[in-house]
């Protein structure tokens, strides 16, 4: 449980210097918070900013007496890493990533993935990239791994009212427990630490493209489909808000700008 | 079931004339929907103008082989009008008004209400006046009516994650049959019949009062809350969304601009 502790809060500060290091002027403004349904917090960082128009990278660990949801039973810790970026570039996709750890005195388990959502303006060979960095990853850990993780992500980034994915997927895995810890942490970190990879060579290549107003508003009206699955659909958002957890860092993920 | 669709229909039209009187550039556009879980459907209108930033008045009547939901079972009926206003000038409310009725094989029941949600500047006249309408409507179908309704319209529209409620209030009813169809018919269109007398006097004010920039962030940070409302909570949108309804038609009343 340390190691992922520690593994986590390292990881969320190499996100966060990548990050900076892209942006022209804003920075990351960072806010503690408890949690009220039992022990613990986190930190959720906010950058609003000129290429980053809102990116949030946040950390919690917290503790409780009675799991939320049907999922588990019993008192629980869970920690995770939650990252998201709107990018003011309507040609740069939105990218998503989590990490977490959930114990149980039943049962142990990891789960994250990342995936992408472009803002109304998809380029091939990005999505190609950003696959291909997650089969890259995950091959090691074995054969399908990355195919069922990817398949999965499918299914859960769905937005069953219009039927379509919210983005181009990505990978997507929760309960993961083969029985072997030491090994799952394995896969679960090469996860973390090969997000970077995924997005930065496509921010690099996006956050410079020409757009005109009409782009910028095709993206304020696609990021309204990103807050109903969010809203509507998102495990992560429906467990923290039951859990008691605090809302203004459940719901900055939420874009700067939207419309409808 | 003929008369509640007639008088329907025709207060809609009644609601959008008193809109249009009021706004100086836009107009509504109809669109007619189809209703995939069944039969029937509906028609959105919706404002996009000066004075109304964005309006919707939709009328809908579907009927299903299975009732969504456990309120009830089996075949259904369901018809109603959903009016939401999203208003240009920040010291202008939101409004919202709602009646439907709905039968199925054991049971027929009136359901609706208005309330009203300032986006970040209420006014306490606004509020009386609006209250005060709502309780004559009221008064004369019962001792206690307006009490009870104006009491689960702070129940109903609360924001359950941050424990506060959506804006001042108003009234809100469900599964309203006391036996006398013919008398709950009565209550539910001087509901109907009242509403511009509640929210018209309201907007000749508002719609002129001077506002700046930073109002107009205030607001739109506001109906960020109304957001998360309409999707983490209403039932209708639920209701809507589970029942194959149409989802343009149930999202059109999400705000035209929001910030987060």
């Amino acid at each position: 449980m340390n190691t992922t502790i520690a593994y986590l809060k390292n990881l969320r500060e190499t996100f966060m210097e990548a990050f900076v290091k892209l942006e022209t002027k804003g920075r990351f403004e960072r806010k503690p918070w408890n949690y009220s349904g039992g022990k613990g917090g986190g930190e959720m960082a906010v950058l609003r900013g000129e290429v980053f128009e809102k990116a949030a990278v946040n950390f919690s660990k917290v503790e409780g007496d009675k799991f939320p949801g049907s999922d588990a039973k019993g008192p629980f810790m869970a920690t995770g890493v939650s990252l998201i970026t709107h990018m003011q570039n309507p040609k740069a996709p939105t990218a998503h990533f989590n990490l977490r750890y959930i114990e149980t005195p039943d049962k142990k388990w990891f789960g994250g993935g990342f995936d992408l959502t472009p803002m109304g303006f998809p380029f091939i060979e990005d999505t190609k990239h950003f696959h291909a960095i997650a089969k890259k990853v995950l091959d090691p850990f074995g054969k399908n791994i990355y195919e069922t993780f990817s398949r999965q992500a499918k299914e859960y980034f769905t937005i069953k009212h219009y039927g379509v994915e919210r983005g181009v997927g990505g990978i997507f895995f929760d309960h993961y427990n083969t029985g072997n810890l030491e090994e799952d942490f394995k896969m679960w970190s090469s996860v973390g630490n090969h997000f970077l990879e995924a997005i930065i060579p496509i921010y690099q290549k996006r956050i410079v493209e020409p757009y005109s107003e009409a782009d910028r508003e095709t993206q304020l009206k696609q990021r309204g489909r990103y807050v109903e699955f969010n809203l509507i659909y998102d495990r992560g958002t429906k467990f923290g808000l039951e859990s008691g957890g605090n809302p203004e860092a459940i719901l900055c993920s939420l874009p700067p700008l939207v419309s409808w």
